[in-house]
């Protein structure tokens, strides 16, 4: 693999012990969600265990994968079909009843601060005519040009071939996802979103399903079903976002808010020293196989547009970038030479290739600066570093923070969200929570109430470094000044002493900082701080922060994350091997281990594994003690005798200081 | 390696980048506590930073090892000097003066339940004549008989050679740590400890050193700098112990508590169908490499009495067992043939062979049994289904239990700490905090207060598997129900979901079960659920757990954790790659892994990583900013000046909502 090599293969083929399958929301059939499904050996009598799905169809083994092609455009009919109305107004499909739907109906969810479930939108109703129908206008693009991929010369990759029209808003058009929100419009996005979130149970299947776990949620307010009308009433609020735009119609759509499941995004991209457009595209498709819910594509160096093609139409989760690594390469990679006119190009470059979310420096005020002057490690933000410079060298407040309504205004035409970076977070603990990290927060407090009365979708990014006590009161400060937009966090680490573990350190932190209200979690690899991840580094990464993200969701006690853990536990209680492996989370390495030892056939039935043996196994006796049920049974009566008579010890507590 | 290997090579050498440094307490020469120094490269002008160390003498270049001679057994001078009269009263060695130190004092340390350094122990007092002195005499000691190793048969491992007195106390003499302490006396083990967890500070360095970091410690009492005499306290007050055998005079000692460094121990030991004795010494080796504080050797099977004899002459760190494994060993596997006398000579052979801890299962009662009838997983203690079994085969109560004061007085004349087992211990999520769990855990408390009345040292095992939400409330009874004894638990595992990646899934509830208060964390490795851990999984499971445990030290505000973090991070900003590497918990795998992109010595020294390459370094670019210190000064000036204004934003809160 070199440089400029062109994607050809990625994995692809079902993961281990579990099959894909794809479920519709009542009423819309046109809209496929895909899940997971784990049937246990049939011997054990259990239900199939669905899962949440991120790997789209590289795991599906009827789908036809050709990287040159792309992915099908599944959001394509959505995006297309014209309806909605200029000034926000949109044409019903069939009939007028729609007409009577309040266009900026808010509906009043709280109640004393904690929503219940919310079935506004009730079966049969889904496939109202405001559902869908945008209708967005294609427009001949941004040509592409040489400083594009950077001084790439002789070693250009060639673009990826998969057909591609551009989309683009009007002004006097709704656009975003919250647009539709506000004004009371539920998207397919927001429908497919409900139904993936419920793992693809059905209204009238509710009952049996929910078992509301116990669990603390910090304010959070997960509902035990999650309807389309919830869904569209917390992107409203502000509270959630589908990072989702137009001009990528291959994507999967999912949601990223503190009353939804804990999302997990894989880092990903080249250096100018390391990596190839082959190996990223390999990445990508490796991270969502394990579970990441997002990807940012952090390409620096050469083909860095190219790259991004390739990965944006054969990624079916949302793509996230920085742009100012891209402007930052058009300029020959001096800080000091950016300005807002090669920012504002870039941005619309990769607005119109289908990135879904841009992380924005715009919090990196000038005046802040000096505030970092004393940090242990002073600005370990890329683009946060990049920022400073330019500020310092102009000594002029960050264009970004200037041009900031100018650059909502062209995400919103495209709909892609804001990730509010912060450029000022903390690179080691001493540095944690210190006055220049609150400082930028408190700016990007400010700078999400007007990409909201922009119309755009916004998330707030956040540290970092953080020893435990100081984790919670982040998630704390970022509700209150972000007005509840959604978190996304980096980590953090706890200790610093750990590189090469790094993704352990970060993912104790990660699994806090989720618990306490974070709605997603950016992974750390093993080699974080040390060199640029490999596949194997990826892998780790992601299945870390899966652990992290579904110890959040357990504690903040979603109605449906324990099932998986139950399922699995009665597996290992009942030596169902097999069972074990592929509910867990890496099926492949949990029957690696258990083979390095035990290899056989006839082991993955055995009442005991290497660690303890035949005799020692604790669940083996378990269950010979509970062939004596009946006995129990009478013992049970017993016991409660036994305690309702205060259980007195036969041993006095003040037991004689000795004996010969 | 086969199944008879006698133990010949361990890793031995020095660990990258640090040199062995011994070092004395004030006054006591003859006390020489071990740490590792890493000096930073000269140009930094950095101090040397200081670690604890576990590792013994297998990482100094200097010792020579011999695993047949076994180590030298540093203790015993302490244990044989004469000096401890009967009764508790000490014989002088110099002058009267401490005739008038009153035995059994107990100094107020408690000001409003937040004790402030302790300075009771001035210079120069050290080298008092209470300090030593205990003349334990020498006894024959049972004859090892064919079925401490199980049924070898010729596959009987020869007994490891190293000479080894065995030594026990008399009833009317003082034995344990918690006597002394009683008795106002401070052992050379007191000694020792306080000058390893200051990491050898002088008092009169305590000044310079003491940094006291911010935490929250959740009513622990971490002081500023620990005297002999506050270790005393703490041990007298039954919140410490200081695990260590009469008859283990090798160890180098350490204590478990919660106003002390957070601990970590390692489990080891062969299965019926895994390993050997060699790999076990090996292991135990390798695991106090990286930071095992003490080992369990958990072996079962054949040869299980030499194995134990092999480890113990060569450790340098306290040695656990469940005794229990092995009394199961000698009725041939069959629980219910266990019974009190098998069981009292095992603790007999294994104190006389020099365990520091052993787990007793005592608080798995008959009545409680029924209570584990609906779990999800049973019962998942090893030690606890024998003992299930046992009382319900018998259909009586746990004679574990029944015969509590005689295993108290066995283990009292060697100073074997008890670890309280856990044998009803949550084994999955579903299970955690149940009704069987709390009421073990109330019997605990009761059994605590029998062990302190017959002056045996407490330790107390706690989950498990338990979900981040139910963690806190496991320390807060723990410490209530049990009077403060220090808390040893496994894990917990917060998800059930990742067998292959238990040691994450488990190093995420250490820290926080750390942070709360828990005194030692028993590591988990990546093969738990799934087979025995091989050397690479035990560094995974130690490295998890050191992880974890610093964590909870910074958390909780000790003193000195944060200094090495500090060094780490200042050393990564300035680009000195080696002193990064060689200040980490793992600096061979961090070189590797910076090696695997950027290779060279010349790399060693690049200011960038493959990370980001040398155009997108913050930290560079950071460096860049710092030398116009200059104008940062100017510039402070300014921020002050806007803060002072208000910092008001150019751009009006609520900006239009369209812009054409």
């Amino acid at each position: 693999m070199n440089v400029q090599a062109k994607p050809s293969a990625v994995t692809t083929g079902p993961i281990r012990g579990s099959r894909k399958i794809y479920v519709s929301p009542p009423g819309r059939p046109d809209i496929q969600v895909p899940f997971r499904e784990v049937a246990p050996t049939p011997a054990a009598n259990e239900p199939p265990v669905r899962l949440y799905d991120t790997s789209g169809p590289y795991t599906d083994p009827a789908a036809r994968i050709d990287l040159e092609a792309g992915l099908p455009p599944l959001r394509a009919p959505w995006l297309e079909a014209a309806g909605v109305e200029p000034g926000g107004a949109h044409r019903p499909r069939s009939g007028p009843s729609s007409a009577a739907r309040p266009l900026a109906r808010r509906p009043r969810l709280r109640d004393g601060g904690r929503p219940r479930s919310s079935p506004h939108c009730p079966r049969g109703e889904l496939r109202a005519p405001w559902l869908d129908a945008r209708g967005f206008e294609t427009v001949e693009g941004r040509a592409v040009r040489p400083e594009d991929n950077g001084a790439s010369g002789d070693r250009l990759l060639p673009p990826c071939p998969a057909p591609h029209k551009v989309r683009r808003g009007r002004p006097d058009q709704l656009v975003t996802q919250l647009e539709f929100a506000r004004a009371g419009i539920i998207t397919e996005e927001m429908v497919y979103v409900a139904h993936r979130e419920n793992l693809g149970r059905l209204a009238a299947a509710e009952e049996a399903a929910r078992r509301r776990a116990d669990g603390e949620d910090f304010g959070a307010a997960i509902p035990e079903f999650v309807t389309p009308e919830f869904v569209r009433a917390e992107i409203a609020a502000g509270r959630a976002i589908i990072p989702a735009n137009i001009n990528h119609p291959e994507l999967e759509p999912m949601i990223i808010g503190r009353n939804f499941l804990v999302k997990v995004n894989a880092n990903i991209g080249n250096s100018a020293v390391s990596s190839s457009a082959a190996e990223e595209v390999e990445k990508m498709v490796w991270a969502i196989r394990w579970g990441a819910d997002t990807v940012m594509d952090l390409s620096t160096g050469r083909n860095i547009h190219n790259i991004r093609g390739w990965i944006l139409r054969n990624s079916p989760v949302p793509i996230g970038t920085v742009p100012i690594y891209q402007a930052l390469e058009k300029v020959g990679g001096d800080p000091v030479k950016l300005d807002w006119e090669v920012f504002k190009d870039t941005l619309i470059e990769q607005a119109e290739q289908g990135v879904d979310y841009f992380t924005i420096h715009a919090g990196v005020r000038l005046a802040y600066i000096p505030l970092t002057a004393r940090r242990t490690t002073g600005i370990v933000s890329r683009g946060g570093s990049i920022m400073a410079r330019w500020c310092l060298a102009h000594h002029k407040e960050n264009f970004l923070f200037e041009r900031f309504d100018e650059i909502c205004d062209i995400m919103r035409r495209y709909d892609v969200s804001f990730s509010l970076g912060d450029g000022l977070r903390p690179g080691s603990i001493a540095d944690a929570n210190d006055a220049a990290q609150f400082a930028e927060l408190e700016t990007l407090g400010e700078l999400t109430r007007i990409a909201w009365a922009k119309g755009c979708q916004v998330m707030i990014e956040g540290p970092g470094h953080v020893p435990m006590h100081k984790i919670k009161v982040n998630v704390e400060k970022q509700l209150a000044l972000c007005g509840e937009a959604p978190f996304y966090t980096l980590g953090p680490v706890i200790p610093d002493i750990a590189p090469a573990y790094d993704h352990i350190t970060s993912a104790t932190g990660a699994a806090m900082i989720g618990w306490f209200g974070t709605a997603m979690l950016c992974y750390v690899t093993p080699k974080e701080h040390l060199g640029l991840p490999n596949r194997e580094d990826v892998k780790a990464g992601v299945i870390a922060y899966r652990i992290a993200a579904h110890a959040a969701d357990l504690a903040k006690g979603h109605p449906l994350a324990q099932a998986r853990d139950d399922a699995l536990s009665r597996a290992r209680f009942d030596f169902r091997w097999e069972d074990q492996f592929n509910l867990s989370l890496d099926p492949d390495t949990a029957c690696a281990y258990h083979d390095e030892t035990l290899p056989k056939d006839a082991h993955k039935v055995a009442h005991f594994c290497s660690m303890c043996g035949p005799k020692f196994c604790s669940m083996q006796i378990t269950q010979d003690l509970r062939a004596e049920a009946e006995r129990l049974a009478g013992l049970a009566a017993k016991s409660e005798e036994f305690r309702a008579r205060g259980g007195a010890l036969y041993v006095p507590e003040a037991a004689p200081a000795e004996k010969p």
